[in-house]
């Protein structure tokens, strides 16, 4: 027995070397890695089918699951959707839905979905773009300029969104055509006390029993859609040890990052983030304490942010972790050692490292500022920002203009936004802003300009209620008004947001002036440190997540967790024994079971697998990803990663890293036992 | 919900003032602590009734619990006392066992059980025996004559075992005065498989799922003994947030010692420690996996190494928590600016902290000839040895010799068992000479005189065997002549083992007499800091453990796990979810259910609680302690620690530390739905 034991203390990770890391892109896939720890790797049309079948979701991912346009998602990923068509008669995050028959789908305004159809490497021809002798800054907007005219010619010739997609930070380019699902309608929701059982509690905890799935449909022309790919329900189920691959848009990661930005988030930048999301945390919680309609309004803003501040603080302890650090370090000096070698590869990137580091340098000097002298957070403020900013570029042409408006597209764009009927909430607006002028005022202290312009003097709600009752910009026809009205109208204004927008913005200008010219500088010595990598070892790794579609491969796999091995599923019988252990009542009822699922406890089959965890390299993102086995069927849905899986943004520990997947067999289970929707089994299962 | 939330980073442990920590004598309780807590102190009565309920185990702890002498402890307390009244045929280890009648409980020889009867504070009347200029060796031979005569005079008194007690490392002495019971009979124990359900893998993780009882009988003149004091079955059951209370036996805990001695433990003593478990867990298993025969002798000891094992790995863990290790360090450094301030206290322990640092640099430098120049673990060398040791001490008057045999009692003790009959079994004599010559030469190499000796060149295995097979020191008849001819016929005698034993017996001499002289030092400076810190903060604080009774208070409590909290309760839901989790085989079934929990799954609630968390303080030897209510009531039973509790040898950490139970609930819903065993249920309940 002592052969198999993980060791309790002390091993070395080798986070280089391990088989089930890696968030693949579908033109360079590890196969032989594959076939070395699975005995299989996928051929083209397995790959074509399960990139036709995937979809991408506002900040996660799905799938299409049946012959009639059935969706697959998480419910966390279907959250605030399900949020916006309830009412408060009709509370389907709280209550659940099914819907009936089609004609009792709901419709959902604005849920765009996408099917990655084409996939371009213009790396070539966007390096053509860049003269010998321009500086890093000169570089980067030649290289912008050069993608645009590349998405406007993509966009013409396949008529689907093309979209241009940077990897190995600048390594490569590539032109992503997307075709665009716009009549998105809610088929089915479990109550949010299921989906998200023992609540931020237990986000990212193992053993899990959450029933984390919803379920949309896509419609075309009024009717439901045949995508011309979907993903087959499994006939058999998923076993530990069996392989999985997971399907989906893992959001970001930072594993190719030098030392010298590992030490900067880990000093600087994290922890900022950890400061800010804790107010952020606090102020909602106390919002949402108020009122029963206020705890609903903030139900899916209230789960990010808690989500977002436990992904936060343990990227912190995987930074903080010596023992992988040393292990990332060691990655760098090999390949510095290697450049260092060679006089070509030392000429491009002998001196990156260091580059980059000098612009981290300045970068910290920065930081505060630039996190906390804004007008995040507050639609008012910055729609003021935003229209000093649009009248400003209008005026000139548009080389000599800064920011994002040196692109006419984008003028125009925020120019439409501007112009929208939609009007701006201000009960909700003056409690953003007030928190973000109170931290700014907490973080960058009384005299700075920034603090000094918004306060004025005034405690930071006094100071945001004043201008929110005071302003008319959250009118669309005094937009409208000052837009046509160009410069002057706006310089001549006395609406107290936009005196404040005139004031703050030279401010954010230069702010962002710097910031821009930093990034320039890492933006082009990370790219020449990837061209380094490929040049010594090859395109053999991947590279970092961008929220576009990956591949990743795992099997089902334990871990070491509190003394033993984690097990690898949890069962029906696991969720009503957490229920039991707690109570209804504990901890404001996290881990309360709905009224229904109280009731129809004896006819589910406690043995039914219900989570399951497995080595697949994953991130945020990657939620409502299909997990498929080898025939490409579908097993599972993943939903979360497990807590020791945050430090999966800055590297991969084989030890540790899980994902956690709701079980197909429990979602089937579910939806004819407790939801009496046998029309969606049968549909879903052909059963 | 953020107000409750426990912080996920960093926060101060504040180990010295938390309520719950403590394994408190039952004349010093924190009556306001507990007040202040849980709202209820325990009267004296209430005292009286729970200690003379209570029995210590070998090695454990355990509890009266009816009218009839039933006797509840742990499965793994009485584990190898059920393996010794098994066979071949009847291996009630594994197949578990219930005595359908009085008739059928099984007599257990050598199982002595003990309630302690009375308790005297001695300190004053030792103290008076050492005599003013004494070294510290001196002192310390003063002080052990002294006890040895209390012991005499007690034993006489009172009609009971007396047993000298030291606490507060040497501040007091106390007499202890126990009641034995040498008639115990097996009554019911249940699987090995479900009583430590995840084996070794499970040992010590929560959450848990172990039926880890066992009931004997304590019989007096071939009758049920009818005890004066048993533990009623608890009417209600326990919740969440409940007070619980924990009468037993810690066994040992090092949470007064010295900086100084914490970092010996950390740098020399556990990491040597550790290696030797690895080397002996290793040796067992090798042994277990040739045969089922061996396997079934092998696993109470393997279960004890791997327990071992675990434990020493994570007090490691533990001593290296550095957060936790500021802590400790500032109490120390409190306690010595204190005593510095003090002329008295100054003159009495103002060098004790560096004293005992002295001798720990002594310690340090012998420690691996003490650990590994050893004839431990072989039965036939160390008998050689003491027949050895035994006849050169008849030859001397009591003052003039080394080591234990000073004090006759001891001496005769020693002679008696080599006198006995019961012949030493050679074939594992063999295999543990093997390890521990092996061992010896690893960690001290090949020129060392103690490896020279038993190796005379060979390889430990070989050099094992030939001594094994040429000794005759195994035969009763042999030691009886020898010990009879005296020190010249030990002399003469050829024996090979002999011939060893009067060859390493020199060395081994010699290593002890300066351990004692370290010891000594340690001893009389720990007793010193011991007496100061009362001076300074009165008897506030309780005793290292010392294998002697104590009560330990606390309630139904979770802590932060794996990015949630922990479940407070366990149910048979659960154990199904978890036997289900896995299934059968994985990790050498680990987790596969006996048959008979397979069949009468149905049968049982699968909500009734069956282990819970407290925030009881306890440690190794408080196995099979009573869990009662504030009414004296049974509502579990004590059998492990979690896995954080391992750092509790030096430190109580109250955001983590936690002990497990099993739910007096879970008993009789297995006795009953499980076991058939209705007579045991209304023993128990009365129902």
């Amino acid at each position: 027995m002592f052969k198999t034991r993980l060791t309790l203390l002390g091993l070395a990770l080798v986070l280089a070397a391990h088989a089930d890391e890696g968030m693949w892109t579908f033109d360079n896939l590890p196969r032989k890695k594959m076939e070395a720890k699975l005995g299989f790797a996928p051929d083209q049309a397995w790959l074509d089918h399960v990139r036709l079948a995937s979809l991408r979701f506002p900040g996660g991912s799905g799938s299409f699951v049946s012959a009639d346009g059935l969706v697959l998602t998480n419910h966390h990923v279907g959250h605030n959707w399900i949020q916006a068509v309830s009412s408060k008669d009709h509370d389907y995050v709280e209550q659940g839905f099914v819907a009936a028959s089609r004609e009792q789908e709901i419709k959902v305004p604005g849920l765009v979905l996408n099917t990655l159809e084409r996939m371009e490497n213009v790396t070539a021809e966007v390096e053509k773009a860049v003269k010998a002798g321009q500086t890093e800054t000169e570089a980067a907007k030649a290289r912008a300029a050069a993608i645009q005219e590349l998405v406007k010619a993509r966009t013409a010739a396949w008529s689907l969104e093309a979209q241009p997609v940077v990897l190995y930070q600048g390594g490569e380019t590539w032109i992503y055509g997307y075709r665009k699902h716009e009549d998105v309608r809610l088929v089915m929701a479990p109550e949010y006390g299921v989906a998200a059982f023992g609540k931020d509690w237990d986000n990212f905890s193992w053993p899990r029993h959450d029933l984390d799935f919803s379920l949309f449909r896509v419609y075309q022309d009024g009717k439901p859609y045949a995508p011309p790919h979907f993903l087959k329900w499994t006939g058999g189920g998923v076993a530990y040890g069996d392989a999985t691959f997971v399907v989906g848009h893992p959001g970001r990661t930072s594993r190719l990052d030098t030392m010298a930005q590992m030490r900067f988030n880990r000093e600087v930048a994290v922890p900022q983030n950890l400061r800010s999301l804790e107010r952020r945390r606090k102020a909602l919680h106390a919002f949402a304490a108020q009122s029963a309609e206020n705890a609903r309004n903030a139900s899916a803003q209230l789960m990010g942010v808690e989500n977002a501040y436990k992904v936060v603080a343990n990227e912190l302890v995987g930074l903080r972790n010596s023992e992988a650090m040393v292990e990332v370090e060691a990655l760098e000096k090999d390949l510095r050692a290697k450049v260092a070698k060679d006089p070509a590869l030392s000429a491009l990137a002998g001196q990156s490292w260091t580059r980059i580091e000098q612009a981290l340098d300045r970068q910290k000097a920065l930081a505060k500022d630039l996190a906390f002298a804004t007008a995040r957070g507050s639609q008012l403020l910055n729609t003021a920002v935003t229209l000093v900013r649009v009248v400003e570029a209008e005026s000139k042409p548009a080389d000599q203009r800064t920011g994002e408006y040196r692109n006419e597209r984008a003028l125009a764009q925020a120019k439409a936004r501007l112009e929208a009927a939609r009007p701006v909430p201000a009960a909700n607006d003056a409690r953003q802003l007030a928190l973000g002028f109170q931290e700014a005022l907490e973080e960058l202290g009384p005299k700075h300009p920034f603090v000094e312009a918004v306060l004025a003097g005034q405690p930071a709600e006094k100071a945001a209620l004043a201008l929110v009752e005071g302003t008319r910009i959250g009118d669309a026809e005094t937009r409208k008004a000052l837009l046509a009205g160009g410069p002057k109208a706006v310089a001549a204004s006395a609406d107290p947001m936009l005196v404040l927008a005139r004031r703050i913005e030279p401010v954010l200008r230069d702010l962002r002036a710097q910031q821009e010219e930093i990034q320039a500088l890492i933006t082009e010595h990370n790219a020449r440190i990837a061209k380094a990598r490929f040049a010594v070892y090859g395109k053999e790794t991947y590279p970092d997540a961008t929220f576009t579609l990956r591949l990743s491969y795992g099997k089902v796999e334990t871990y070491p967790l509190s003394g033993t091995l984690a097990q690898p599923f949890t069962t029906f019988g696991g969720l009503y024994d957490r229920a039991d252990a707690w109570g209804p009542k504990a901890e404001d009822g996290s881990w309360a079971l709905p009224k229904r699922w109280q009731e129809r406890r004896a006819a589910l089959n406690p043995s039914t697998p219900y989570n399951f965890i497995s080595s697949n390299d994953i991130i945020g993102g990657n939620s409502g990803s299909p997990v498929v086995d080898r025939k490409g069927e579908l097993i599972g849905l993943a939903f979360d990663g497990n807590i020791e899986s945050n430090a999966g943004r800055f590297y991969y520990d084989p030890r540790l890293n899980r994902m956690l997947a709701v079980d197909a067999r429990g979602i089937v289970e579910a939806l004819s036992k407790v939801f009496n929707a046998p029309h969606l089994v049968k549909e879903l299962t052909g059963r």
